[in-house]
């Protein structure tokens, strides 16, 4: 066990911190920033909320708190598939949509090289496909030598239709491939344990399976085998992402407000919310970052948008998740953040550290408009540019805060997950919704499902088929 | 003159449509459905905002409407250049930010192969460089072999600290590679024909140059040699773009509200925001057209997002723009749009026609949660899902919108820029403001020059010395 994530001051020093200065009304000001009063006064819907968290993990419907729990063997399960299948397959191809991608997504950006696909490695190549636009899928299919490529097919429920439909088309090209025989050597389920149309295909195709625990939803997900399959396949260190979220763990279980960051954060960004800044900006400012914004971007989005409160009560709530990428975005999104409504909170992400750097050379020195940038580094400019913004928004009374990461690594990225999971379920609690469920997407899926003639869903294509006509004067 | 743009029956087959049905109160209801009345009491406005766009285009101020006018030299000029060039290169990279990137990454997305980098072709591969994270940039150049690697710079002031930077590590880095005297094959500049420092830098290296009309903002210019020189190098048509961007230039020249596809959809999505819906998404259901949505984000942000409108008055005015992808986006997004706040309206990107499709295989028939899928085609299924979804939002009195493309080609999209261009510059015109300027990313540059030493900039490094220090007991 001689693990780095293992050694007390190597986890302390790559502990992630948030600084949430920025949100106070002592640096933003009275009209938009928030008093240390008004999180005072949340303290006994806090701590309820925690309550409730407790309550319902102890009644097992919370499985994404597990963590390591129950998961021992599980992981080495993963680690020994991974293991052997080591040098096998050119490719790696996850089809899965929503939760069942976007985890997988984020590792790959956060974790592995941002051209791992362009060159040579001892680990596949990585292909994620999370959409049923036929263009993409078959040019991906064209791209890939099938005879050295493995798909992972994810879903719970076996029902989702993007994903099986994928999966459907993808085992008849690689059954004509490599023939139907040596099909089983090419596909990976994961899906639920118990039941689903997923798991009865591979049973019957003989699939090796992974499973996903029933009481954790897909956008919680990724620390499940729904992400870590993935990873072990592609050389990301699983203990050590697990040992990352288990140390956040042990962080957030401080059941004093002002030192448990997933609840205070929570409750900052609730009292921003009640403040009329509906809308929560996730901001990093590394690319290696940028799809764990994405990531969250669902989190945040599915577990918070919610029409009806605990009671039934319409209360059509929701802070809109957008995800932005520093610097880059400053000239995208940027001036609309100084300048537009007062209608956002902004969550930048730093990196401390960054394994590599480059240094711009000292050239053009009597040109004055680029002579300041020589002998400066990459990192520097975009540590100051953040800075600067964040700056500039203060400046103009926009609430910011920064969640500090003091390297990327597995270790980091845990934290991350489970830190922004759990305050997920916090914010859940104080806007008094479950955040566990989507309601608001099945009558979309229930008027595909009738027009696509599924059985039971008749009456749902009577009611797609009664739509009300358009008229052309309309259509320009 | 035999290429298919010319023929007007196949233009007009081409057109691009915008359906606004489910804007209007018949459908949405009175709650949150616009009145025609609303439209036409508008009409007036409307008017005043055309001539006020036209008298500015006469002053010579909105060079994005001008299109082929004056540019016929340059686009020939741009497709000898890339003719001359073919075969010599295997990548073409992009150093550029903003409105000098998203433009080429949009019509990379959408008119290349979506592994195009990873396959065999006349064209060189594609990248964008667009961001100072040293993790990534120097992996980019470790992965190129820079003796067959051309660097388009893209800056029409040549002071853009991201911009100069990568090129002046490029530039250093490249001449290792090929020797100090073989530069300036490896490069071009893209920047202003009368002033500024990429323009002194082009001169001194003996660099390819193309010129970025001074009449032309970053956001405006994807038709001006920022996006068509790229596009000409790896076989995108430019004179269908143009062709396209022509056409639909005579449809939006009708004086009539009804009648102006750009000009009735700019008047809703000014009503819409006028009635709190003040997020604005844009979700194609397509993986080619998901950086349109980007690049739109982009235009919409920073040109309606402004503090003060043409009298000065405070008026802190703009829509948030938000791009979304069906179906992927609808297991993560649509919860929040179907349930959440009565705050966004929807704009759809529907395809009619495209090049390929995928049928999913008459298998597992026995299974009956998936054995409706069978014989189905994978464009069925993202059209049923898109309508779904439409209708789904309709039930919910979400106002939506779907601008309806009939293939993805030049011609097409070209139409969609000019489009969504002039849109902007006509609601730009009802909120009042100035939506050729950013004034509000002024600060944050001028504290970065400030801490990195620019000359003139030394009381900025003053203000950002001086920023009210932190709490620790707000750093958790």
């Amino acid at each position: 066990m001689s693990n780095r994530y293992n050694d007390k001051s190597w986890q302390d020093k790559m502990r992630i911190q948030i600084d949430l200065n920025y949100m106070f009304e002592k640096y933003i000001g009275s009209k938009h920033g928030i008093k240390e009063k008004e999180v005072n006064e949340l303290k006994d819907n806090v701590k309820k909320a925690d309550q409730n968290i407790k309550k319902q993990y102890k009644a097992g419907k919370l499985g994404f708190i597990d963590l390591l729990v129950g998961q021992k063997d599980i992981t080495q399960d993963i680690m020994s598939f991974a293991e052997k299948n080591k040098g096998k397959f050119d490719n790696f191809v996850i089809l899965g949509i929503g939760g069942s991608a976007l985890g997988s997504i984020a590792l790959q950006t956060a974790l592995k090289d941002p051209y791992h696909n362009l060159k040579s490695s001892a680990y596949p190549r990585i292909f994620v496909a999370d959409n049923v636009d036929p263009v993409r899928f078959k040019s991906l299919l064209n791209t890939l030598d099938l005879k050295k490529t493995v798909f992972n097919v994810i879903s719970k429920s076996g029902s989702t239709a993007e994903t099986m439909s994928l999966f459907m088309i993808a085992k008849k090209t690689v059954s004509e491939a490599v023939g139907e025989d040596k099909i089983s050597e090419h596909f990976i389920a994961t899906t639920s344990k118990n039941s689903g149309y997923l798991r009865t295909i591979a049973k019957r195709e003989n699939f090796k399976m992974f499973y996903i625990p029933d009481n954790v939803g897909g956008r919680f997900s990724v620390l499940t085998p729904v992400g870590l399959l993935y990873a072990a396949f592609v050389g990301i260190d699983i203990k050590e992402l697990l040992a990352g979220a288990t140390y956040m763990k042990e962080i957030c279980s401080n059941s004093n407000l002002w030192e448990n960051p997933a609840y205070l954060q929570g409750a900052l960004q609730y009292l921003a919310y009640k403040k009329g800044k509906q809308i929560s900006v996730m901001m990093p400012y590394s690319d290696q970052l940028k799809d764990i914004a994405d990531w969250y971007r669902q989190l945040w989005a599915e577990s918070l948008g919610k029409e009806k409160d605990r009671e039934g009560k319409l209360t059509n709530v929701g802070p809109t998740p957008i995800k932005a990428l520093g610097a880059t975005d400053q000239h995208s999104q940027a001036q609309l953040y100084m300048e537009g409504p007062y209608d956002k909170v902004i969550t930048f992400i730093e990196v401390k550290d960054l394994s590599v750097d480059l240094k711009i050379p000292e050239i053009y020195q009597d040109i004055e408009g680029v002579s300041y940038l020589g002998n400066k580094s990459l990192k520097r400019l975009i540590d100051t540019e953040k800075k600067a913004t964040e700056l500039a928004l203060l400046k103009r009374q926009r609430i910011n805060n920064t969640i500090i990461v003091p390297k990327i690594n597995e270790f980091t990225v845990g934290q991350l997950f489970y830190l922004l999971e759990l305050e997920t379920a916090l914010v859940g609690e104080l806007f008094n919704i479950n955040a566990f469920n989507q309601p608001g997407v099945e009558l979309g899926k229930n008027y595909t499902y009738g027009v696509f003639g599924r059985e039971g869903y008749q009456d749902m294509k009577k009611e797609f088929d009664l739509r009300p006509e358009k008229k052309d004067k309309y259509i320009i």
